[in-house]
């Protein structure tokens, strides 16, 4: 019953992230993960999206073996293992090579928090990986790739920075659901995007005080919170 | 009725930013006012526009009250009220996130008048304020944000200038209806691409003459207009 | 009879320019010309050109005295007036303030020929006007922003450069058909667009040789074009 | 038969280039090889897209003869059939002048390896040509434009650099079919718009490391791929 559902919402998340521009051709691939049998769905890999149905996702188990469905997983699976391992409260995560936030990936440096839309998101900057040694890269790549992933997140909350850039690749996104992760994704390009900008009018642009920076984040997050309709 | 019919273009002036592509999700708002009973319409926070209608929208007093609607006012409104209360003339204010009206913000750095698209619309460069201190951030804060508006507006005319970037922020515009608002939001937006763009082909381009400043400004606002059809 | 098919090839002139994405509201205007009668058709100021119709658009003769209609021109009718009486074998003019070729324009340098996509439509840089002196911009300013274009083109063959960037103001293209005015104004946007870009990939970047500029323009235009299909 | 479906094929490639915006007008041009027959099937010169059917496409013999059509070929078509004889295992080319990898064209500088978006499609940097010297410019030119690149492969694979930028022109891409080429020039914009968004964050970002070009290209190419669903 709940596969059924997540399928559905794992789908969804995909398609978000094609109806927002996100993704070209088949650059990209979110899942979802049920917590209590520890089985994850995700997108089949280099399928088109336009045809895809809830029963071409894959579901795999916490190592990676395929539970249900004929199709490969989307070859970053190994990836989206290590961080749900590593973080155990996120229900779903996202990727993608979105043009924005894969040039700040690619610049190799973290966003700086340089607005309140930034700050309604992320407290604080959106950190970059390091690059990959040879031997990481050599072999278990993408498993690698989620460590360095969790390596960065050794002292910083995964729910006060729901994304990271790894360096020389793209973004990795992530949320209590599905489509959390997927709204994530697109917020970071929008925040990507106005980054490069705020630098072109002001190559010496600084990010906002610290003080802003926590108003806006706690004015959405926590018990705090007081944006939004009341639930 | 009056409140019936300004609901309704209230609704139509958040819509006109969300087609215009300067909204992402629900990041922005309009809001208009009946200056007679000092009555504020209002878009309710953090729901989707796609289902909005007019009885969604709340409306308040210039204090705060909610008068008439049953979910939150967006949490942008006591930045609404002191814009009403300072600037009597105005009947509507909008607000984004539009990415490079959003990048100027965020670069903390006025745009420049470089050229006749803009002097159409404001007469001078738009203006940033100054940064909130830590005091105004910690309580009171949307209203705080009014206030370094109204601060920087201390020698400005809210008629010639029509909009403001609020540093690390974001615009806030206005006009004598939430319509015309919406739409100064819209061309700031554009005049805010071109200075960027603008920098990009000339890292030194200057502001145009005084002369040609006031020639644009004039030739569409005030006694002496001559663009457009004659009402 | 000749007005009413030059109404509509004005009218889809405009609309043109609308379609490709270079006129946000009303800021934009094309005309053409009865050169046996010196007839000018050019379209209303500050109409919506979602309900324009060729009855809408405004003859005037080559004085700017309405002979048809009971709307008034666009307020740069002086400067198409003045181009169509300097450059006698041009049938059309298109002027908008589309975001890069503006933006050129308010930078206030000219474009140089990076490459065989301006050198198919422009024989040479795209120029850039003296910005007018306070005594052009007080009284009579329209058709002076057209005699700083003339001037500007004193050497120059307005086939070979069939567009002008009117510092800080924004471009001015012609042709030999309010069609071809229009169609030079989307190429003009998007070199101006190629150049920035070209710029960011490399600030030194330099203009292609004489002789490539040369085999570009002669391929399309003139006697020893061999580009599209024989007429 | 094989005539009618690679007449089929180039259709579509073309079309595959204006659906993803690369194409304004009519700048571009895809064509297809029959190597059994050594027929090449190409676009007609200068005709709207919106009305192209398979049967106007024109067919040519290695030597550019006309075997088939009555419309004249694209004027590229020398090029094209340079590119033909130079690469035997190619079935599919590709030309546009799309904005950005336009833009490095224009900038005269190679497109680095800085992401693995890149390196999933090209093993090295995006190489750009020398400059045509004036001889090559004046006669013989659109086959010179192919021997300058042919010569810029003396020692790259064209399978592991499916693309090229002709200095101060545009892009050429190519791939075992015609709908390889045209995805290869989809890429290929994208990649180089990446590169100046991560200029624009970082002015100093450096290529990702062999050992990542390596593994990103090998994982979807070649006998080790891993990419895509098993075939």
């Amino acid at each position: 019953m709940r596969l059924t559902s997540l399928r559905e919402e794992v789908l969804e998340a995909n398609l978000e992230l094609v109806r927002r521009g996100l993704v070209l051709y088949t650059f990209g691939n979110a899942s979802g993960i049920t917590r209590d049998e520890g089985l994850v769905v995700i997108k089949p890999s280099g399928v088109p999206y336009e045809t895809m149905k809830p029963v071409d996702l894959v579901v795999v188990d916490l190592d990676g073996k395929v539970v249900e469905g004929s199709l490969r997983p989307s070859s970053d699976l190994p990836t989206h293992l290590i961080l749900y391992k590593a973080f155990p409260g996120i229900g779903g995560v996202g990727h993608t090579h979105s043009r924005a936030a894969t040039s700040w990936a690619q610049a190799q440096r973290e966003i700086p928090c340089f607005g309140t839309t930034h700050a309604d998101y992320f407290h604080g900057p959106v950190p970059v990986t390091k690059p990959l040694a040879p031997a990481q890269i050599r072999s278990d790549y993408e498993a690698n790739t989620g460590r360095v992933i969790v390596r960065r997140f050794a002292k910083l909350d995964p729910f006060h920075t729901p994304a990271v850039l790894v360096a020389g690749h793209a973004p990795f996104c992530w949320g209590k659901t599905p489509e959390e992760a997927a709204h994530i994704a697109v917020v970071l390009e929008e925040i990507a995007a106005m980054a490069s900008q705020t630098l072109v009018a002001n190559p010496k642009a600084r990010p906002i005080s610290k003080y802003l920076q926590q108003k806006h984040f706690f004015r959405k997050h926590g018990g705090t919170a007081y944006y939004g309709q009341k639930k």
